[in-house]
């Protein structure tokens, strides 16, 4: 691949494109040209990227001429249709969305944990859940010192994850609070304002949601541990920004917190607290890029357990982060 | 005991001794004389109860004489100096505090759950903490049907919990980020407004806090299994009433859901929710009177797991209503 690519984003004008948009400039990702796709209704949208202002582009089936990578923060059906477009126009595509994560020829990379699994054939790459990235990151560190042998996750994510207009509905319903005014619901299924949902995204048969299933599935194929036993339960917190987990970790075997802290303070990727009253929140995540990890506890329940509290900004790291640095890993491998 | 006994309440004018005056009369728990207690400050208010106006006490030395229950909704620290003189004085007893609730000789007293450990000699018996009241009665209808192996929980605490001054907090500090002013924080060790803290209490040596430490000892004494694997992760979450937690459970022999879901749907304090897509909140929750229990799944993680979903209002069964329950329980038996 050219080592200063015509980079494209699809979805250009979303939370997460937009992100994405400020990540490749402040990382400096070598690039001869950027251009920016989404839904006619932004057609002709001028953003300010950097020194230059670049005009949207109705997203379209002939968009991906003479572009080398396209980053898609779009919808799974919005995927589904375009990225082979991108694919067939000779680009290499790097999807945010949940269409393409789970094909086995589609690798699902975070690059601290599976850089491996990127090779130069692929000219698509799956873009993690921004739950599973931070989780996979934690228990990339954990398995490397010792096998696992199960893992209980329940997460408090925050409403960014669901775009915009659902950042708008929790800041609307909690002034209508204020005001004694009837709440206004259409991004969640309930009302958000301080209250706590147990359901994102749909229901399963199994009685799971689609999120908790994700977070099961794509850990395993991240980590390579297609058995490895996991189960998840996945809230939607009043929050504007950053998912929190609390994470139980059951272990083949003994594994001193020594041991753990110190492999988790020189990981790549990861912030660790490592004293217990000073620990990471959705405040202190939001905006960063690490994964903050903290409140790491012996759990005594079993013979060689774990109890961890994990932070990162589900924007950046769980979305656009994720999917530059694997633009980055990409250029580094194979340009 | 009197079948009509003289009560009084201790810390009337807390959020939790106005829910027990409410509960005592809603309940049309017998009594021939409501007496309410309170600091030096509080002395003199009137505070309406039913078609009575109850002018509050100052809580004394002298207070006790005369009555023969007291409900205390006092910090540790006051139920330390105060329940003995009630005990001197004749009186039965039921703290809401943590300061007896691990003492051998008290009970600490489920009425669904462990009716059974109330004795006519107790003088003394407490009240479980909010988030172990609705754990137990969910873990006290599962092993009467399949002895556990571990239990795992993931609490999501409202403010309440931490009395009148902190529901104040949270609004005020949701007011002032609407208004671009500083947040005043007192109540919590960080902002709470639009962030979830994953600390509740001081911590301990272990690096859990007392809370997490309270929902694992208090668990065990009420449930009769000194030896239950439990670990618990303790989170405040920005909503104003009501306990959520994510309960996982690992048994020792198959349940099938079923069984489970039936034994749920009669269970006592318990308001079972079967379809997966209609679960509890902190919304439908706060101001009844039940546990309410859903989003029940089968853990594939383990041979026999399960992923539960339960909520109930900390002021009411979490401290205010089980206090009347056991009071009403302690005339049942013994009047």
């Amino acid at each position: 691949m050219n080592p200063e690519p015509v980079v494209g984003i699809a979805g250009a004008t979303g939370l997460v494109g937009r992100e994405m948009i400020s990540l490749l400039l402040q990382r400096e990702f070598p690039h001869s040209e950027l251009r920016l796709f989404a839904s006619a209704d932004s057609q002709g949208e001028v953003i300010e990227a950097g020194s230059e202002e670049i005009t949207v582009e109705e997203l379209g089936d002939e968009s991906f001429n003479g572009v080398d990578i396209v980053l898609f923060a779009t919808s799974a059906a919005l995927s589904e249709k375009f990225v082979p477009l991108a694919s067939d126009a000779g680009a290499v595509s790097i999807d945010n969305s949940s269409h393409f994560r789970m094909h086995k020829d589609v690798p699902l990379i975070v690059p601290e944990v599976n850089a491996h699994a990127l090779k130069s054939s692929d000219k698509v790459v799956a873009n993690p859940n921004c739950s599973t990235v931070e989780l996979v990151l934690l228990l990339d560190v954990i398995q490397k010192l010792s096998p696992m042998k199960r893992v209980v996750v329940t997460t408090f994510q925050s409403v960014s994850g669901a775009g915009q207009d659902a950042l708008d509905e929790l800041w609307n319903q909690t002034l209508a609070i204020f005001n004694q005014q009837d709440l206004i619901q259409k991004n969640f299924p309930q009302q958000i304002a301080f209250n706590c949902i147990p359901q994102i995204d749909t229901f399963l048969e199994s009685g799971y949601t689609k999120e908790e299933q994700k977070i099961v599935n794509e850990s395993r194929k991240i980590l390579g541990l297609p058995k490895l036993s996991i189960t998840a339960t996945a809230v939607r917190v009043p929050v504007f920004h950053s998912h929190a987990e609390s994470v139980n970790v059951e272990l083949e075997r003994e594994l001193p917190l020594e041991t753990l802290n110190s492999a988790l303070a020189s990981a790549p990727g990861i912030e660790f607290f490592p004293a217990f009253d000073i620990y990471p929140m959705q405040m202190t995540a939001a905006g960063g890029d690490s994964v903050q990890v903290g409140r790491v506890r012996r759990d005594l329940s079993v013979p060689h357990g774990l109890d961890v509290w994990i932070v990162s900004d589900n924007l950046r790291k769980g979305a656009a982060l994720n999917a530059v640095q694997i633009a980055e890993l990409y250029l580094k491998k194979f340009a």
